[in-house]
């Protein structure tokens, strides 16, 4: 389903006088607001085709009703996030779970519906059926060549997928890595790693892109082959210049310091784009900005302020996905959370001082420093990207707007109450 | 499939000189060997039910062959583990996974196997077939009384399970909590977790004893109602003397000593059991002493130390089991490991020398203090452990009898390549 | 030095006009604004008397200027806080870094500045010179009763200083541990710590308050022995009515959920007090607020509605505090900043709507659950905590009108560069 | 003092028949213990001219007795050492804590001892007396060229007393780094530590290696500007062909799997070197082996491996040195529990069958390649280390004979009670 235009207009129509009244009061506060708006329509979010269903973990799962059942289902449901929010116009694909059987009609629904094709994600962490080999034991650092080539083979299908359907990048995750001490050489697995990189690489067409995912762990429970953000750095300077790495938030050893790590790779050339998410102990895939708002905005702090210092179009140079679970929230509510709290902590960013910061860091000044970032972070910005997702011809408030014309009600009356989402 | 006792023999017959020079050498260096036997003869680990077929995680499950397709089949498995190392003579079952059609014949089976009925496991985390509510949000935490009422009344249905197959204690092991901030009152939810289980325990047989395990995180990412040792004893506190906490090593915060809290527990009369497994990042499930084996045995150290402190029997008064998941090896293989791993733990604990720690403690002589537990630890044990097996009937090496027969293959033929074991 | 009322007033002048309208902003958005005030107002947060001077780590300590040369000149620098920001209004004395010489001229000053003494705080992690046994080994968990004994009559001398002046409880914190397995008895340090524990409760005044705190690690670092919320809680029960358990916000291991043990504490009546400061990696003592704000104000939700369902008075019935470390920034603005910190938090969690809260709770609508508190959160309280602040007769803006009027020029001038304050 | 020849002669007399029992059962089970005794005599690790004394916390420092007053003292005591363990030739000094007054007197003591002069390590995370410049804010990072150039100066003079005395190499391990969000802009902080250490590095000798250290945090806790191995990675690189990364194994997030950092370091070509402690925490600084020794064999099982792969010699190709504080032990037992426990886990990676490894993982055989590292680390291999010992000259029980000589009491008599060692 979608929502009509006269919904959403009814909608802002009500809530606009006090939106306006509340982004006037920003504006009087922060004279550039104005400026800051056509960042905030720019801003996409791409949504991954895995996660518009209940997620679950090893323990169960607890699917929720109206689940898509399909490739098709799953883009209507982004177009209506992108109806709400304007900020979701594009869908990451995961191959082998959502291959489009009819690319023309799937390319026609995407642009009925406003929505790019972000980077394809392909899957070397579970076994198909009626696949030969077995990725038990890894795939692309598999120590049998023949494991190696199959997933080497994958990886080049999933770039052809892409390429048909108008994709830029292939994020490539890899669960490969070990779960006892022994069982891997390292140093082979790396090398066998990189070598299958190379050659998914050498397919890439000329304008693309390969991020390279690290992990510090799970599914392999003592060793990762790309564990961390200085094992996919070496991996991409090996590969060469259309090779980034990809960092999802919750992939990191407890209290890793995120941001520095975004600003080093920035800083590198080699930050190819992020995966949306918030934790409290491992990949626990929350929604974003649920338990550290704060790190969120750090994190956003030294993406504005390092893509800056590179003269990078911030819409357009990184890849943003979001890249979570939904296990006990509607999966389409849980979204526009996370949407919101990534346009918010992007717009905090926005509003920093900088040349006050700078001035400040020039004279050890910390406390200023931090009073600097603080006065960002405690600052209101809802009416602000409230009036960009306006300006832009979405809601005013998406979550209200979804529930009060029963989104949910009537995917279950479409779908039915047990429909169970393919993928994850 | 069992093994035959004469294949047992033969390969205890070729082993046997080996065997004899290395005990030897080590009795003579610890005089007290021969009393240690005994000891180490009647100490048996549990081994769940859910154990015998390989694991996996929220990302994907890569089955081996031959894995057992029933609860008799589990039993089998079983039975040649105890077979082959004479410490694994109790099982430990899952509700509703295993629920014996037939008790008779289960118990008959059992019996002829050597093995007992340890602990009966509930299961309120995941949702059975045609069951009424939904564990989605909780348990016996749930909000809603009718779920509440349904998840106490399956575990007042696992008692009977249980004592009908003769097992004398009930684990309860919840997933409840939450996953977002303000998803739970957290006082109310544990209000709720305790009036329930005061509901259960009303239930329990004279002679049984409940254990109330606790764990960080996992399935729920933000908040678990009973989360760690403190809170366990709360409500084993509250519950009364027949309520226990259960201790499974990989439930808990980074870094923590879990060798202190076992023994504290100890002090206040109130743990009641373990679940073995070893694990790196969280709760990982990996074999029993894999990957930090100095901290298995300073949990035994103090497991001797207090149940001696106490009067306590090692065999019998506190619940001893694995649980562990078996994702990338033979399960048969592992629990083999897993035990071997724990008896060594508990001989090396068993020959530390408790006087010259005492001594050392009483003048804090911190390096001699130091040189006496490694000293226990550096000592290789392997031969002692091997003697008592062999004393109980058991083989030299249980690994290599293992695959020298072939039991893997023989299961595969017995049940297939395809089976897949029931439950996690 | 002190600040002259005009020159609060000047400051307030200026910037009355542009509060006047964000707090009228803030007011039209939250109606109950003005009934907040006076809890903001009544809310006193303590300062301890170790904390107004630059804090170090082992690695050094880089002492800036003007710091307090003795007890006097700490409670001015308090009594400065305090009429900056009118939420500062007590002291923390740490014996024997602070021992009063003339009492009745300590609590004539403390009068004058407005300022009440809070909890006093012994020291048995430090020898002292002349001092006839050491802590090298521990205090009140010590092998040698001689050691024991000393360590308990300094606890109560420390009750008799803080009788003398006022004080109302006594904070407990023991270094007491061990760095490597083995070391200790566990059983016997936790048993000879609770003895210590209650002789020292027996000299309690029967007004009094005794806190015990915990801590994970350091200066210890295999064992504590009072080391987590659970331990506290065996001994605070163990002692009786007036002892409670206290929060070190720093004291916990990785990914901690404090606002559930929060929670807890208050369930059971026995939470005591808090020390703020905030952490990345261990109990790094830097800034409330400075690293993780949301789970500041979680506690804090926590705090509020925990108190509430006890009907316990938010100002007076727990212990409030700071307990910093100030490396890198002046501590007197570092100090504002965590007040600041602390203070928005508690009007945060003042402001959640908890019926609408109760009610998402209720129905397990957990993404309106999240979005209740985030809206919390979100909204910017700076404009109601500088209200109540100004209502109370402090500065709209402390640090501001602090370097404006070039307090710490002044102190400098007035103490000297080189002074260096006494205690850590 | 030192130990007289006769006393190590009276002292292995008494034990050789014993020890001789024990490394002949060792070499029947282990044909080829024989050809292993000169590579663990050849094996010598570094003892810092900082360990000799009592360390201690930011909560306070328990000195022992008889500490060695000056830069000859401290030698005596690792001579003293290298008497016992034959293991411990080598001293690393820290300047400007140990600058030697005399060079010839001590390039004559240090050959009287049989010891070389290992890595110098330059200090820029503490102000010295009469410094120009405060190292507050940093010092290769500092905002300030003024201040980079002092720590730059510092490190070259570094060098130049290396040099005199015949060390071949510099490590540089910076507490450089921020407290607080914003304090720093990352990227910069990045290049001024690069460029001031290209001008270091400028001035090596042409036969000298700089090993460029990294910590995760502390004594700054927000940010480190070499804060991880992909960090120093990063440097060194840069750097040239002289530099490489230093791994001290206190210095790692929590759960980091630094065995395999290990091996990607080596595989590049860039590890240069260790320093040997233990840790539960954070940098506990704790003996080696004290804590996890099964993670230590785990690394030297990297060492050997890659080492060999790369035709690295052990000895020399490496550097090796302790890095830990002694706060409640004697130190100099606690240096000989040290690198005992460090020549077990060399003895024990040098014991790994690694042609079955390879083979078992070439057929992902995962619960065989565990068996194999099990099989050399609960192999006790105390005796080949103390056969090692005694064919060069050293005791066979170091510690025994440390006390039975009275050691600390003949150096409490020489020294004082009060002597407090000079540096950590």
């Amino acid at each position: 389903m979608l929502i009509e235009k006269y919904q959403i207009d009814q909608h802002n129509g009500e809530l606009s006088e006090k939106q306006q009244n509340k982004f006037n009061f920003f504006k009087a506060e922060n004279p550039s607001a104005e400026s800051l708006l056509q960042k905030l329509v720019d801003f996409q979010i791409a949504i991954p085709s895995w996660a518009l269903g209940t997620g679950g973990t090893r323990f169960g799962r607890f699917s929720g009703g109206g689940e898509p059942r399909n490739l098709e289902d799953k883009m209507m449901d982004i177009g209506l996030l992108h109806q709400l929010n304007r900020s979701s116009g594009a869908i990451s694909l995961h191959i082998p779970w959502d291959i489009p059987e009819d690319v023309e009609k799937i390319k026609n629904l995407a642009a009925s519906l406003d929505l790019k094709f972000d980077a394809v994600n392909s899957n070397t962490f579970q076994d198909q059926p009626n696949q030969a080999y077995s990725y038990k034991f890894g795939s692309l650092q598999h120590v049998d060549k023949k494991v190696r080539d199959q997933a080497i083979a994958h990886n080049i299908e999933v770039i052809k997928q892409g390429e048909a359907l108008g994709s830029k990048s292939l994020t490539v995750w890899l669960a490969d890595g070990s779960s006892f001490p022994g069982q891997l050489n390292f140093r082979e697995a790396f090398q066998n790693t990189l070598a299958s990189l190379k050659e998914i690489y050498a397919a890439l067409p000329a304008d693309w892109k390969m991020f390279v995912e690290y992990k510090s762990n799970e599914p392999n429970f003592y060793s990762t082959t790309v564990a961390d953000w200085g094992q996919s750095l070496l991996y991409v300077t090996k590969l060469g210049p259309k090779a980034y790495t990809l960092v999802d938030l919750g992939h990191h050893l407890p209290n890793a310091n995120i941001e520095q790590i975004v600003s080093i790779l920035l800083m590198e050339g080699k930050l190819g784009g992020f995966h949306f998410n918030d934790s409290k102990y491992g990949d626990d895939d929350l929604t974003a900005g649920a338990i550290k708002p704060y790190q969120l905005f750090l994190i956003f702090n030294e993406l504005v302020e390092g893509m800056d210092a590179n003269n990078m179009n911030h819409a357009t140079d990184l890849g943003w996905m979001i890249d979570a679970s939904h296990n006990v929230k509607d999966p389409l509510e849980d979204l526009l959370q996370s949407v919101e709290a990534i346009m918010m902590a992007y717009a905090q960013a926005l509003i920093v001082d900088r040349k006050a910061l700078k001035a400040a860091q020039k004279v050890n000044d910390v406390a200023l420093c931090q009073e600097i970032l603080q006065e960002a972070h405690r600052t209101d910005v809802r009416s602000l990207v409230a009036q960009a997702r306006l300006m832009a011809g979405g809601a005013i408030d998406p979550i209200g707007l979804f529930r009060s014309v029963k989104v949910r009600e009537k995917l279950i009356e479409e779908r039915g109450l047990k429909s169970v989402a393919t993928g994850l």
